[in-house]
């Protein structure tokens, strides 16, 4: 694990984009939990998810499976 | 997990070329979910998958089993 | 595996502030299980976690899935 | 992930010679799926394996738990 | 995977701790297991632990969730 | 993954003394496979187990979870 931001990939970007616009996603993890909310953060180890309950979760990028828009 | 690019390696070209020719593929995860769609774009850690809806999945490459065409 | 801080990142400063606020936890690991405590150290590789026997357990980040506070 | 090939690890030579020879293999994943087929070719993620049907399918090597000559 | 020793680390140095002290550890793995027994060194990638029956299990510590003292 | 070997390590070595005293070993692989066999070689991504009828098979260490001496 280092330091540096990815900054400069697609899917960096596109998690950017989803942090902007602010929609809903569904994030399915190697657990096999799936966890729906917004994208409020994001660096090179974790994405931080709010709930509609204005809960925060940590999710450590390493267990993430997929990750789709919720439908 | 760096951000340079893996554009060298045949794994990453053989993507490329699903990617143009636009065929069907089957993407099986480690958590033994199966999703099937048409690659449309990666970089070192994700694929992006389309479905028949149009509907965009970000799949993390740390997460693939493996991947082959849909037949 | 790199012995450099990761001291930089969001991820990492805010379990620095959930160090200090001293909150209780709940810590979704790769296998399942669910650790509950407060988070008491951390280091690149590792979290601790003190639960209400003040008994300390070592988690490993890498088989970490999510963390959210207790609710 | 780097770029560099490890073509100096015996395990990649070993995995060379199988292409050279063309036997079968099994390929055991972490997914607990087991392929049969032959090795076509490998980078530093992935070997390409091919089936009876000529099909080919992409295997990352992280989810690869062992390999060996099918009996 | 690097040949570096990460013994600055809080938690290479706990288990030094432990090693030092010989107390019985509970560790858990990703595979579920639960093995017990004394630290009786480590480097960066394998622990080794000693059963009541002084046979030794070398565990890699990419296969660990987390460790505590045994109650 | 790099190609550097990590000779240098305890655990790399007590694979070495094993290779050479040829004794019998169980590994638990993360699919909890478990698989006998007597060590023949390893680098850093590999390690060759010779079972019984003299078959080999190439075991990723991304997917050991632990060794220990046959009982």
């Amino acid at each position: 694990m280092t330091a540096e931001l990815e900054t400069g990939l697609p899917s960096f970007r596109q998690l950017q984009k989803l942090i902007q616009t602010g929609g809903e996603v569904e994030l399915k993890l190697v657990t096999n939990d799936l966890l729906v909310g917004k994208v409020r953060w994001q660096d090179d180890l974790c994405i931080c998810l709010m709930d509609h309950y204005d809960q925060q979760t940590i999710v450590w990028k390493q267990a993430i499976a997929f990750l789709k828009p919720k439908t």
